[in-house]
């Protein structure tokens, strides 16, 4: 007699987790409303593209797409190894940061240890914690800006194996000094790794990136192609530390997970830096014309280090029903944070002149309905 | 006081897995001789590229690189359940059938539990169960076969959570028919998931792939863009199953992982049939190839379901030999399974007829010179 067939049951872990998805997409948004987004000025994206250059690459790299990418990255690595003066061991490349999130916590994390970061900061970090067994503890933002002493202080109390920062921050914009971070990286607990989000490194101001050491073993830092670099639909970002930290992603890591295509659009983006400098230029001018726009409503714009602008619409009440209107209205994709007291916001996508023209028209009408 | 700095510890799990790595790549080769490879011969890659379409898909969508692809892949898995049969709600998408092993590992295995496999099929099924905590028992090949009955009752002596079966199989090319696998299926033990890959079901003849019910909640089928189609290089596979099995994935796997060129690529890929027709044609034109030169040279080579051919070189040190003079004095990259009795084999990728010509020649040179 054979026994009957019971269905295999789920860990216990991926058993508690929500079963809906937090991550709803603009096509999703798109699918449900029946009708088609005019603007995306909700993920951060790049609306200035990819360089040209990029372009030609990723052209050139699709008639090779039946080819396997080198599964080291190797001339990615070398590449990205010469631009931050490191060695190509300091660098383990990923499917973008998200991805690499998920390989720190397989490679740190014992069931029930502990991460801790701000409340309402980047939730894929949280997502890829929880999912491998993790715990998450935030402590507060303060004045919309990260509270170094306070996660130092809870990483301590609670025994967080990692803590979080995202710097530039998402999704308020502020930035924490280089002085700050060396502060909270000194008051740091004995075996918690401070995992350094710099998504947005390309737009921070002078004096908002550590100088830290490339031996520290303290750290591990990660930056993406996606944001500056106007790769976000081609998947690839790096983890850079210490080889004694980073390399051992390398027993557990998709080995073939960035493709060949994607592997040369990074390589071409990298080396064309005076494009990247041109879209951080024009980002800064967008950012003051988001400045100008919601003071002209009486609404204040933070300061922002990255390509978006938070603005504090004075509640979340009115957040929400802005947000909404320009879905539903104007066919206008952004998003809000979604933690008080960061829920006064909405955040918006800096994007070309001709966006934020169409954006300003949109908000205005927006604003004037309420 | 503050404690001293100790360095953050690695999980267990991934401390004691080898810190070297398994996949050494063509370009890693290249690197460590100094010379170019001229025949790619050892990836299974399609030789045959994508088709035109295909590329000119991707040419388009690079101009969007800049975009996030739809989180929920939505269009690809609507365009994948009409292909298929099903709903879109029985299709997972991933970076590639590797990527979603791992979700299957993290979504069903426990640490400590067990996953059965025939001895010397697909390391990165195995790499994946390890990274995540899981345990590998095998059972040999039989005849150059996947051996159902042996692979049935070692899942039941050991109490595995999965069996995992390529079919067609890699790294043999054989395949085990409907009616075997549907016995496999029937003497499963409960709580067990058939793992089965189907990596190279586009090249299988009738009757090799099974007719299951999608809603069968004992198996769950994984497929890939990466052989017929010609993708290998842009990351994309998915998972096909009854929702209650697959759509837990989505609470744990990487939201944004397929990218938008990706996607394009993959859609059109699909919708492009004949395409895949002739590459499954000229596949079959080239294996008879094979074995006609296997058998010029006094070998064996075995009937192949998939778009390689392993070809019986009669012992272990003969492959070897073989395989490292075809590298170091032609510059031709193939493979060979690393577990006895079928390491006595070469496995060749079916290249194009000016590739199989080459291939021809540079393993005739090689095996006169032995």
């Amino acid at each position: 007699m054979l026994p009957m067939f019971t269905r295999p049951a789920l860990t216990g872990i991926v058993d508690a987790l929500p079963a809906t998805i937090p991550f709803v997409g603009p096509e999703a948004l798109e699918r449900r409303s029946g009708t088609a987004l005019t603007l995306r000025l909700g993920a951060n994206e790049s609306l200035f593209g990819a360089s040209p250059r990029v372009v030609a690459a990723m052209q050139q790299a699709a008639l090779e797409s039946q080819l396997y990418g080198d599964p080291e990255g190797f001339a990615l690595r070398e590449a990205l190894a010469r631009h931050h003066g490191v060695t190509v061991d300091h660098i383990v490349l990923g499917a973008g940061i998200d991805e690499l999130f998920g390989v720190l916590a397989q490679a740190y994390l014992e069931h029930g240890e502990i991460a801790v970061m701000s409340a309402g900061a980047y939730p894929t970090f949280a997502y890829q914690i929880r999912g491998h067994g993790g715990l998450i503890h935030t402590t507060p933002y303060r004045d919309f800006r990260n509270d170094p002493e306070a996660l130092a202080e809870l990483a301590r109390r609670v025994g967080a194996k990692l803590l979080y920062l995202s710097n530039p921050d998402n999704p308020t914009g502020s930035h924490l000094t280089a002085a700050e971070q060396q502060a909270l990286l000194d008051r740091l607990p004995g075996n918690c790794l401070f995992v350094l989000d710099e998504a947005y490194a390309e737009f921070a101001p002078a004096g908002a990136l550590p100088d830290l050491a490339s031996d520290d073993p303290r750290v591990i830092r990660f930056r993406t192609f996606s944001k500056a670099h106007g790769l976000a639909g081609m998947r690839v970002g790096y983890a850079l530390g210490e080889p004694a930290l980073v390399r051992p992603f390398d027993r557990i890591r998709n080995q073939f997970g960035v493709g060949r295509v994607t592997q040369a659009a990074a390589l071409a983006a990298l080396e064309d830096q005076e494009f990247v400098a041109r879209v951080v230029a024009e980002t800064a001018a967008g950012k003051r014309d988001y400045a100008e726009l919601a003071e002209r409503h009486g609404f204040g714009a933070l300061d922002s280090a990255t390509n978006f602008v938070a603005i504090d619409v004075g509640s979340a009440e009115r957040a929400r029903g802005i947000l909404q209107r320009l879905l539903e209205s104007e066919g206008v994709f952004i998003r809000m944070p979604g933690v008080a007291p960061l829920d006064r916001c909405i955040r918006v996508t800096v994007g070309r002149p001709e966006d934020r023209r169409r954006f300003a028209d949109a908000f205005s009408r927006v604003v004037a309905a309420l």
